[in-house]
């Protein structure tokens, strides 16, 4: 396997290898325009393309960063990747891509290759107690922002992060001014730190509102499957709900669904709120009310501040974005 | 920006860096178990990583696969990356992900970046008329593997695809069986090879059934948004329309939506059929008959192809996979 290289375009034009490189550099170098001419037609049409490895090791900058992120599939971080790729091949970068499924085994796997194929810099989405493999980072000097997920007990980092605390107090307040009293919380698996930061949120607004009810919290997996299961837990307990605050929209989806089948008028007899306001949370007929999370936003800004931390231009630096309620009719 | 390197660990233990090397790689060299041992703990406490990029020089082989793909955001490519990705990880290789929008200039920026970059090999789902970058990938001998689309007027190439043909007269074949006659069939633009193809089939399929009818064709993008805009058109041509096939569950997402605002009993009223079978497809309630790709092992077979490309051990090859019929809830 061998690309086009210069010395298959020094053989074509019958020159040095040198005076291609130069040529094609357009360094100074004392050669006819016909023969200058030949060359760079030469390149064109062989399709040569410099390697720009080798630049790299003398540089030590390979214009590639890494993004591992717990699962592609998931169409919040389907959202986040796109962006941050978007982004990232705007200032000249290529992106790898690594799914760890939140599993910190397979994180540190990552880590270690990309380190060795001298990344410039990571982006994280931490899938659990990801702190050790934030230090193999640190320790090799890789620069990383971590997106959307904290990580404790790690000193100084950069982050994009938006309020969860936010975000979960306006969906209590709003279904509160609703008139909702009896409401139920779908959260993540303990392990999981952004699901117990929403619990947390949650529980601490409901009870300053006087509705906190420890058997209307519900913990699943968040997946369309979650939300489900969970849906059905809520139903089985045979009690009055007047509305569900599932903290991810994929929960929400599989959890609509399970109302519907099951003979519930969305948002007549049971209102729901969703949380994210991923792109396909709107295909629900009614179009599900939910908190929005600038994901965009928050991939760009990402993939931006690493930019700037690979370049020396800035500091560690956490950029905290707000949430919003997007009104739309699953709350009545 | 600098990582851990032979050095550091040699001047950690206070030996010679060909010292460090030697044990690190396990080589036959003179020194106590003491320091062997003290080499060992420095590297695993100091992180340290070694850099495969210099081999990749003197190999020729980065162990980095690109892929190109229309859009990581929409389900199906989403699932067919999060396999290559799965894949790769498993045979030893990193992904580098590429959102080309179906834009050829784009492509080919990605298709130059991904050669500069030493890819081993690439695994493209073409946008549009992509022979000039595939023929940039040829002349620089860089094997790759087509998935999902067709590129006409390429002489060789490897390629994973499921029928389109059969596919189609799958859900005709399904849809006249139940007694649908007035038959919409939904498709992409005129310039995306894939809807052609399904346009073509179709076309072919209904006319010998005699249920062809050209007003009930409908062109749009293969977005939620196509699906919605195209739902539109049909409604207000105000005819009878027994069954919608759509070529992509997610324009069926969009149309389901349509048709239970407007006030429509899916399937009592109208059916409806997907293509695609992606994971969302079931999350309607009714749940959604469609065509089901092998998206996963679409993606599995390109990367499993590619790398035996890689490695020399397979000629240009055509994998050809069956779709089938998944029989849910929208057709009565």
């Amino acid at each position: 396997m061998k690309k086009v290289t210069i010395m298959d375009i020094a053989k074509k034009v019958n020159v040095s290898k040198t005076t291609v490189s130069m040529v094609l550099n357009n360094k100074e170098i004392n050669v006819s325009d016909e023969t200058r001419k030949k060359i760079f037609k030469s390149a064109k049409e062989m399709n040569y393309i410099p390697n720009t490895i080798a630049r790299s090791l003398s540089t030590n900058k390979t214009n590639t960063i890494g993004i591992i992120l717990p699962d592609i599939e998931n169409p919040f971080f389907a959202m986040m990747a796109k962006t941050i790729e978007d982004t990232a091949e705007k200032l000249n970068y290529n992106v790898i891509l690594c799914n760890s499924y939140n599993n910190t085994a397979k994180e540190e796997k990552y880590v270690k290759l990309l380190i060795s194929k001298l990344v410039d810099g990571v982006i994280f989405a931490a899938g659990g107690k990801s702190e050790h493999n934030l230090n193999i980072l640190t320790s090799n000097k890789v620069p990383f922002v971590l997106v959307d997920r904290y990580v404790e007990s790690i000193n100084e980092y950069s982050g994009v992060f938006c309020s969860n605390e936010q975000g979960i107090k306006l969906g209590v307040d709003y279904l509160y001014s609703k008139n909702k009293r009896k409401i139920a919380f779908v959260t993540g698996h303990k392990d999981l730190k952004i699901g117990e930061i929403r619990y947390n949120a949650y529980k601490k607004i409901a009870e300053e509102l006087g509705v906190y009810d420890e058997e209307l919290i519900i913990r699943d997996d968040f997946t369309i499957e979650g939300g489900m299961n969970s849906t059905k837990k809520l139903l089985a307990l045979n009690k009055k709900i007047d509305a569900i605050f599932y903290s991810s929209d994929v929960m929400a989806l599989g959890g609509f669904k399970v109302l519907i089948r099951e003979g519930y008028r969305v948002p007549k007899d049971i209102s729901i709120l969703g949380y994210d306001n991923i792109n396909i949370s709107y295909i629900l007929e009614p179009e599900l009310t939910t908190i929005s999370q600038p994901i965009y936003e928050m991939g760009q800004s990402a993939c931006e501040l690493l930019v700037n931390m690979i370049n020396g231009t800035t500091e560690n630096l956490t950029i905290s974005l707000n949430p919003t309620l997007i009104e739309r009719d699953t709350v009545s």
